[in-house]
């Protein structure tokens, strides 16, 4: 597989086809085309030809594509041939809900820990998490050499909470707090919020 | 205003800006730059001044932004200066979580309706809403004139909930649930899947 870099906009796509891809295994298909994904995804055909080709020869023209082949491959590239623990912080309503999120299995992560600052909710139950205390959480996250934290705390302490993971080794954070934080470079964050999902929308609305 | 189409890219920014602003505006702070917001966001300043140019001119060279003036443009702009009723499908633990929502309020939204399938739920308060029957959810709708909903029930059902609510007028869609769904021509959807986002930085991770 060569190794140049791929376009940031291209890596976004990636794990949408790997999504499909997956369930179309998950159905017992065996074999797909570029037209196939692109009516399921609303992506052209030819572009998801390109965005595939970059990562070497799938398809054999006329025949399609294998779909275990190309599942394995895709997970070999985003790197979700593996299990990354993830840890949780913040067990409001948000937190809990993914925390509890039954969508992870076989698609590369785990939550592991969930961590919140309210003495309320310290040491009750999450499904089959028990709430940690934020303040052991740097010991717990270091020790266990966690990569990946999803934040949902609220707006005001989000940044810091990101200022703590980056300091204990979290590479990558998925924020679901309503307010952008910032990371050093090497570090890498995905902004979650469903008003912007929402306003993006109502823009075309009459 | 001139009405030519924005670039959909564009239009995906304009809530990141309006929500750095609002919160700017919360904090009783008057004036911005495109640098300040630059360095809050981590895009361009000058990126961020074309995107803003597209909709007047907002800023005076060397005084900066008047933040309420642009928080009441982008409002206008992206339709949310009035209030839209969503109702939400599903009340699972993510369902459940965004009818929870506190994030809505004066950004443009508001959670009035909850439905499910599963007898154990309806009739269940879940915050201030009645978890309401699926059966009956095309009449309440089309009744109540909403025009946004957001799906979290399992991927399985996922497309024939969005068909449903196309049939009732819903506009625009937000889907929690993992798969991929698709709207006839002048509808809208967004996807929004944790576990998309994480793969999307993994691939970047050692």
């Amino acid at each position: 597989m060569d190794q140049k870099p791929i376009p940031d906009i291209v890596v976004g796509r990636l794990p949408i086809y790997l999504r499909a891809l997956q369930r179309m295994a998950d159905d017992n298909q065996r074999l797909t085309s570029s037209q196939e994904l692109s009516e399921r995804l609303g992506i052209s055909a030819a572009q998801i030809r390109k965005d595939l080709s970059q990562f070497g020869e799938f398809g054999k023209q006329g025949t399609g594509y294998n779909i275990d082949f190309l599942v394995a491959q895709l997970r070999q590239i985003l790197k979700v041939d593996r299990v990354w623990d993830i840890a949780v912080i913040g067990a409001g309503d948000i937190g809990s809900a993914v925390a509890r999120y039954q969508g992870f299995a076989n698609r590369g992560f785990r939550v592991t820990m969930i961590f919140d600052i309210d003495p309320g909710k310290i040491g009750t139950k999450i499904g089959p998490f028990v709430v940690q205390d934020y303040t052991t959480m740097i010991d717990a996250i270091r020790q266990a050499g966690i990569r990946v934290a999803m934040i949902a705390v609220p707006a005001v302490s989000a940044q810091a909470v990101a200022d703590e993971l980056i300091k204990v080794g979290v590479k990558a954070i998925l924020n679901y707090a309503p307010i952008n934080i910032n990371v050093p470079e090497g570090f890498f964050v995905q902004h979650t919020d469903p008003v912007t999902h929402l306003q993006r929308m109502t823009y075309y609305l009459e």
